[in-house]
């Protein structure tokens, strides 16, 4: 399941690609995520960051830790997809262990705003681009007024937030697909078919 | 349990009073008030809106809906606690309906941001202003390990920006008290006592 089951068209290398995927806040981006990435072989971007590791953290794996002159040197030389400076650390994904796994066959998945998916697009447009996005306002009406934990203008601010994260995204105009989370197991289902699949962009 | 079980020293009025309840995303809180108010019978403030009543809503029970023009009058005559405009609507907490509460010896729970709670102080100083804040890092970081649905990078987001609305609402000094949301139940007890309390301010 690592690998793409046949062969591209043009030889007998693997169709590794980059998946790019975002969702506003609260969309449950992460939980589907969490449930695709085993059943498609996929592995997780690995980012970068400026920030010191924590216990327990491993360099490669939880991130790439490295010095912010590094950082800056690696940004200048253009091996950065995407970058920010989010609560005085720096955030970013490194080109360099990204194309590798293309390149070994693998699918890579990159789970980044709809800003950090605007720089990778500039960089990579062959990537594939996937918002997800909230079940319709009935369905979610439905399934909050089921919930009853927050009080109606809670639920507003919270609803407001996530329509103007989605608008936002819309109009960046990057998204190839966009996943409807509306019954976890099926939308499990069309992520992973999104990410397995061969033909579209290469 | 509507009221206060015994009355106040300078009569019989029991002790109606207004808790205004802040925390930053994702610390829990409405999950905690959910709880909290069956116990204490505390009545949750009903907010005002501009913006249209959905099918299922009730006027005074959801929301008191208002047009624009009342709204903007009632800021203008100092009947609003606390006001924002929040895309595109005006949502705000008519001071009527909480004092009436208030004399009639109700508890009453506002549920409200760290903006609005500034507000709220300004006109009420003598409500109680509870600020719910998430566990130390330890804590926090061994249930997220736990649960690992989202990675290191969308953690070290999510994190950073509950620490800085944490931090505004500190530098705020309009709290009476903080909650710790550490273990769900100590923390719904915690918050019964505070709103049940005879003693502190008037």
């Amino acid at each position: 399941m690592n690998q793409a089951s046949h062969p591209a068209s043009d030889g007998p290398a693997p169709a590794g690609r980059l998946v790019v995927v975002s969702g506003p806040s609260g969309v449950g981006k992460s939980t589907l995520l969490s449930r695709v990435l085993p059943r498609t072989g996929a592995v997780f971007s690995v980012s970068a960051t400026t920030r010191d590791p924590r216990p327990g953290e491993q360099d490669g794996r939880d991130y790439f830790f490295v010095s912010r002159p590094r950082f800056e040197e690696m940004v200048r030389q253009g091996q950065m997809l995407e970058w920010a400076e989010v609560f005085g650390h720096l955030y970013g994904t490194p080109a360099g262990p990204v194309l590798e796994n293309i390149r070994a066959g693998r699918r890579v998945v990159l789970d980044i705003d709809v800003q950090g998916a605007i720089q990778v697009h500039a960089k990579m447009p062959q990537a594939v681009f996937v918002l997800i996005v909230p079940p319709d306002e009935q369905t979610l009406q439905a399934r909050l007024t089921a919930r009853r934990t927050e009080t109606p203008r809670q639920r507003d601010l919270r609803l407001g937030k996530a329509d103007q994260e989605l608008q936002a995204a819309r109009d960046s105009k990057v998204y190839d697909d966009e996943v409807v989370n509306d019954d976890l197991d099926a939308a499990v289902e069309r992520l992973v078919r999104i990410i397995q699949q061969e033909s579209g962009k290469a």
